[in-house]
């Protein structure tokens, strides 16, 4: 039984942040240890910092040396940060990005040998970890280069219901029409698919793609965007096997929830795809990287200075990034086993009508076709 | 009492659109014609073809010749278009833009002789209306023309609890940027900030503005409109005294309800304003239009050809830009009256410290300051 346990790396974020107060408020309910080997990656010291900040109550971390000493049915933690940084509630400083630094490439770097199955990373502060040897504009690519074998991750934004991604991500406003091409579109396109069939096991994902312009440019009246890449592109989507559909102009989509009918919605620009997705999931909104080698999912929030300390914090959002972790590990352990020994296709380009399957010969030799 | 109730002019819109649809059923609540006058300029005909198609419950609709005529306690229609104009359900045909655009010209040249209050339209279809004559992106651009007295107008997007006006409209996204310029930013803030005191009642309005790019720009590390023209249109209104606060990063704004804090908000184009307001008011969103000197309402949706004949058409929309056009139509009358006659100022630049006021003067003889 033990050994079906999930082991879930979980990184502290920045210490300024309000990381340690949605970690210590999930654990405090003792079935999620329960469900998986919680292993944060951090300071006890500074745990217990937050803890008495917050008035928390007490949980037990059971402190370790190496991710392998990690027992079920409790909060495990290694203590991989320097002892001596200091904690400024609600601060950008230097000590607490070479915290979140130094928490993450421990984390990184236990997963790389296996010691941990998936990682939840708790909000950083993109600022203030920038350093010699770490300049990323945020975990999604530090994750790409370390597991991403050198293709491109794409971030989904996800709650129960609903599952955003971008074809453009943080860059400015004017940029995004000159961005958008129909490469970039069949680029997002084909992992976001295959990430749906294999993370959330559908068999067969819908995927719905927003159009650029406002009205999906009204039959170019309104911009040309949609006739000249976003169509070409969900049509030659289609000829792949993607079942995309689209462009629906974004107000009337989320207005009319019609993503009720779709596994995944596929918007063009930062603001038109996360705008919608946290006026619905702020609360729940779970982050996760697709086309990694590893499962890494974080809470959609960020580091929150402004209610730092306040025990205010909800910790819904790192609930449910910890449940999707683990269920797209398990979904991705079922797809790979499902896929791993094809059945032969038992259809063939026939040359003439008499050609007839022979379905009596044994399974391991090779299916032959005979003429009869 | 009769003499108080407000004429509200209805235009049936598309006709084959859920214009009579949501009409009917929301008047087939007898206290809505209790409430006010409404005149329909419209077809008794083609509500009845509507009402039989639907198999809606009747209800009785008082013919008149001329909006003078209208009587209290019922619905009253003029029959204002063309007898043999065929109502095709869900279908885009030229007879229902002609019926659209009688019914609408026959409610504008009563409003414009006084014979009515305010106007609420159903909705119309942007393309099969325009002709010889009428060449307006929408209604909003028509009415501007009609009763803006050479001024700009400003759509508002609005339910009980939020309200959403735009910097751009209708153009392509590629657009955007060159369009969002101080000197716009500046024109819908003042637009809409003597809409919310007159219209809406609000002493001293509080304007979130939004920013065009994502994360508001981040210092400007993505998109530098927020530091060289949001933020300075943003100082400039506050000299004027406009209480405009910003620019906020929409997603977050949205997905924290930050809306809740504030009387406005200005989004800087369609998509980001509309995704957002639709996501959270599709049910219950109306379509005002400020800075015309009449007031005109329309329930936000559209004329939603999908659904058409099929009895599933939500009539709240409607109800409400009824309730808003009468709310409306009160604040106007009480803003007029409360700053028909304002007190003059009583304090003055001084030269010298001994200048007082003397009170002690005639209301009506100028306030005179008198060394002592």
């Amino acid at each position: 039984m033990e050994n079906n346990l999930i082991k879930v790396g979980i990184t502290h974020g920045d210490i300024n942040g309000i990381g340690y107060e949605v970690i210590l408020k999930a654990f405090s309910d003792s079935r999620l240890s329960e469900l998986c080997i919680p292993i944060i990656y951090g300071s006890s010291k500074i745990a217990a910092y937050h803890r008495k900040a917050l008035e928390l109550p007490a949980i037990n971390l059971n402190i370790i040396n190496s991710a392998e000493d990690a027992g079920p049915n409790r909060v495990n933690l290694i203590n991989c940060v320097d002892e001596d940084l200091k904690v400024e509630l609600s601060k950008v400083t230097p000590a607490g990005g070479e915290a979140a630094l130094q928490s993450l490439q421990a984390a990184v770097s236990d997963a790389q040998r296996g010691a941990i199955d998936v990682i939840l990373t708790a909000p950083i502060n993109k600022h203030n970890i920038q350093r010699e040897g770490f300049h990323f504009p945020g975990h999604t690519e530090y994750f790409e280069q370390e597991f991403g074998n050198g293709r491109r991750s794409l971030m989904i934004l996800m709650n129960d219901y609903l599952r955003v991604a971008l074809v453009t991500g943080h860059i400015p406003l004017k940029d995004v029409p000159t961005q958008v091409t129909k490469e970039e579109i069949l680029l997002k396109l084909n992992i976001f698919n295959h990430s749906l069939k294999a993370d959330f096991g559908i068999e067969c994902p819908r995927i719905a793609v927003l159009s650029l312009n406002p009205h999906a440019g009204e039959n170019g009246l309104l911009g040309t965007e949609e006739e000249d890449i976003i169509i070409p592109a969900i049509k030659e989507a289609e000829k792949k096997g993607i079942y995309a559909f689209g462009p629906y102009a974004s107000d009337g989509f989320f207005g009319s929830s019609s993503y009720d009918k779709f596994d995944g919605v596929l918007a063009m620009y930062h603001d038109q795809g996360l705008t919608a997705f946290k006026t619905i999931a702020m609360e729940d909104g779970v982050n996760f990287t697709a086309g990694l080698s590893i499962v890494r999912t974080s809470p959609a929030h960020g580091t929150a200075y402004e209610i730092v300390g306040q025990n205010v914090a909800s910790e819904e959002s790192f609930r449910k990034a910890l449940y999707a972790a683990l269920d797209i590990y398990r979904n991705r352990v079922s797809y790979r086993e499902a896929t791993a020994n094809p059945l032969r296709k038992q259809y063939f380009d026939r040359s003439s009508d008499n050609v007839k399957l022979d379905l009596t010969k044994d399974d391991n030799e090779d299916i032959v076709m005979t003429n009869v």
